[in-house]
């Protein structure tokens, strides 16, 4: 089928060479091309591509139908000696995609410009092969042919799809089964799919070697992380001493999500958030609070189902609970060219893609067709942070802190708790770490196993607004070494 | 001594015929070329400078040989109709210039580019004639013959002594009398020096229309500006937890401030100190946390007589007195270039300035060689401004919300508190306000004369950081009217 002057037959004749000395894994990476979901090449990619994508769909439940689409690109370079790392964006309000957000947007090989992709400089595919997976079902071009799944979806239940994935996943990429695995996410995603999913690998008998795990502004305790709400917006500006005074004493942000969720909104709380959110802004970004503004195409659209004359609604649905930024600034609206590109007939055949159940890809779905169980939201998962800690399973948890949705403040509490709880003691006094001699952030290592990490001047999507700062970030997490200190 | 065809003869001229119509002030107005201060040209200003310059100096105190040097330019047009604006840098710690810092850094109509003036383009003098004054003696090209002067300056000489200024200022420019005045600065200066000139023009019994003050990053009370410090600085990533609940549980800032400056340093707050200076790294601009980095050659040279391998010095000075920006980092190191400006011959001679008693001029003065009495730290002026509201004189209080210094936070809580001890209610409720249809900062107003303003994105010197933004804060404070709602 290949003319032997295939500069990739000529790749694998050579490797095969080398096998008996590297072992089995140069093979198997050379067999590339006969992957189906290779994708040859995206339109209006850049000429000069010297790496591998492959994206297709996985089955994770027969009987249902339904079925995880991902993308995954192959290290620029020395990718046979590269971890893997699978990547979740995602949201219980509104399903994220991981492609269109995390890859096209945060840390992918290409950026959307117009209609064509741009390379990434700061692209994450060059420390690791960069796996990433829209999940749940419904999100992006993720499906589930039994719509009624739709109505109600759960964290075990895109748990369990995920560690299905996984699994099924490697049966199609063997070759990358043995290696060091790592999971990163950011927000819901990385407070609650990356923490969950790593859990079922970690208690399961598979010989995958999961190495860590990296959640970037993670949803983790609902008590701690949305009463930093008001704090933060307080500091930050947002809300004047009269309203923070009133989420102080009258009914406090995690009170007020708690009742939202639980449909028991007291006549309290609801007076309170009806004065806090006519001082909110809705020109603001609240996922890029001191540089961002709000994109007004985006919140036409991708609120369209929020009613943002109605304060309290607004407050709740739109600041308070939705944990995913959907918002985009720094180049704004971007999510508009990201929404154009993978809509387009040309796009889906190269990605061996399809929109099944809705009438296009969206990068977030709306809460009307898409219901992931917001009590969810409700349920700590420090501890199971904790718990991968003491495994001897690295963790990084960051923050951009430039996100008023789920603020640095409450996370670095949640960890320095937790370090105290494991009875860690700071292996890294908390001071500040560098990226091109200018403060990238500020950090803290707790043990081996447990560290936090700022990212200065980064949006919840740390990756998007400051991605020099984040790759740095990504690749000292990856090396297990310590951010630099000048 | 002037041809007839000297163009500014023949606007004297047409000038007197308008004096008929017009009053007097277009006359005296038109008499700046007799005027031996009048600044001719600046060397390397722009070709194209369409309004009056001078500046020069005013005796303050014949005894003692106190003289302040001034700048005052000229509003761009119709500078007759325009009001005279005051207004004062000043440092207790480092007394620092108006003219090499508000002028020529901040809203002056140029800035220091290399070795020439460039135009600014958001001069405030586009809004108001503009009248910089070093004050006290010492600073800037301001003198004292006395140099004993200088070993224990305080708040009452220095008002005094601008008092004395501003009175025989109006004898050089007695145009200017009756015109509407403002008063404005920033840090200590639009804490202290600010109020207390104003209140001591109120208790005169001069006929002098002062309209009222603008006042950024104030120091108006150090038990709640110190104590804003540790939140601010905690809510902003440059400290952890543990040093915060250090400075909340053993030795609060305003303590450890004001042991410092009594020389009654505790064991209790030397630990703290010591133990939080470990966290606050060198490298930030602690006058633009968000966005700054410290500016290196700065720190080698206007901080060189403090020590800074000794952490206590370093906070007590550094970061919790030291009120006044000497770090530049959007234009980096800006002030080297407007002291090599300011220490030309031709430059001096231009403006009719010398150095006097030191070797060179400097932005900012060695605590070593001038000593403001830090003790009037101490002394709250809150109700000064409290005493100017009551008298109907307008109060702008404004804040730069990227300064950790003077955090907008506790100047926010004092202008609230005020507010409501003069029973004064809400007039415009806590808002976003715009400029260009971003988000600008935030506002609040009280009653008819006391109004709040965040400036969004803003160091302490919010006009060098946010040009446009503060230009529009000033015109609208000057305008009386409220900042714009989209």
């Amino acid at each position: 089928m290949w003319p032997c002057s295939d500069p990739l037959m000529a790749v694998a004749t050579v490797a095969i060479a080398f096998t008996v000395v590297l072992g089995p894994r140069w093979f198997v990476t050379a067999t590339h091309s006969e992957n189906p979901d290779r994708i040859t090449s995206l339109p209006n990619q850049p000429t000069t591509v010297n790496f591998h994508q492959y994206s297709g769909y996985v089955i994770v439940n027969e009987k249902k139908g339904r079925a995880l689409f991902y993308y995954f690109v192959e290290a620029e370079t020395k990718a046979a000696y590269k971890p893997l790392v699978l990547w979740f964006n995602g949201d219980t309000l509104a399903g994220c995609s991981s492609l269109g957000g995390g890859a096209l947007i945060e840390h992918g090989p290409f950026k959307v410009n117009g209609e064509s992709l741009i390379q990434n400089h700061y692209s994450w595919n060059t420390e690791a092969n960069m796996l990433y997976v829209e999940s749940p079902a419904g999100v992006g071009f993720s499906y589930s042919n039994n719509t009624a799944f739709y109505s109600n979806i759960t964290d075990v239940v895109s748990a369990e799809d995920n560690f299905m994935f996984l699994q099924r996943w490697f049966q199609k990429f063997p070759q990358y089964k043995g290696r060091d695995l790592y999971i990163a996410g950011e927000a819901y995603a990385g407070g609650h799919y990356v923490p969950l999913l790593a859990q079922r690998i970690h208690n399961s008998n598979l010989k995958i070697k999961l190495k860590g795990i990296a959640i970037g502004n993670p949803l983790l305790d609902i008590q701690v992380d949305a009463n930093a709400l008001d704090q933060y917006w307080w500091s930050h500006g947002l809300i004047s001493d009269a309203a923070f005074h009133l989420l102080n004493s009258v009914c406090n942000a995690s009170r007020l999500v708690t009742e939202g969720i639980t449909s028991s909104l007291s006549p309290h709380c609801i007076f309170v958030a009806t004065n806090v959110s006519k001082e909110l802004s809705p020109a603001i970004d609240y996922f890029d609070v001191v540089a961002g503004d709000a994109c007004p195409s985006v919140n036409a659209s991708e609120f369209a189902d929020l009613d943002r004359n109605d304060p309290l609604r607004f407050t709740l649905f739109r600041d308070f609970l939705h944990g995913q930024s959907t918002r985009e600034d720094r180049d704004p609206c971007v999510g508009e060219f990201v929404a154009k590109y993978l809509n387009r007939k040309d796009v889906q055949k190269a990605l061996h893609a399809k929109v099944v159940g809705f009438s296009e890809w969206r990068r977030c779905r709306l809460r009307k067709e898409w219901k992931y169980d917001l009590r969810n939201r409700l349920v700590p998962t420090i501890d199971i942070v904790g718990a991968l800690v003491k495994s001897k399973i690295r963790v990084l948890v960051y923050s951009g802190d430039q996100d008023s949705a789920l603020p640095f403040t409450g996370t670095r509490t949640l960890v320095d708790s937790l370090a105290k709880s494991l009875d860690l003691y700071p292996t890294e006094r908390y001071r500040a770490w560098f990226a091109d001699k200018k403060v990238g952030g500020w950090t803290q290592a707790y043990g081996k196993f447990l560290s936090f990490a700022i990212v200065r001047g980064a949006s919840q999507r740390t990756a998007q607004t400051q991605p020099k700062r984040s790759l740095l970030l990504f690749k000292s997490f990856l090396a297990g070494k310590p951010l630099p200190e000048a």
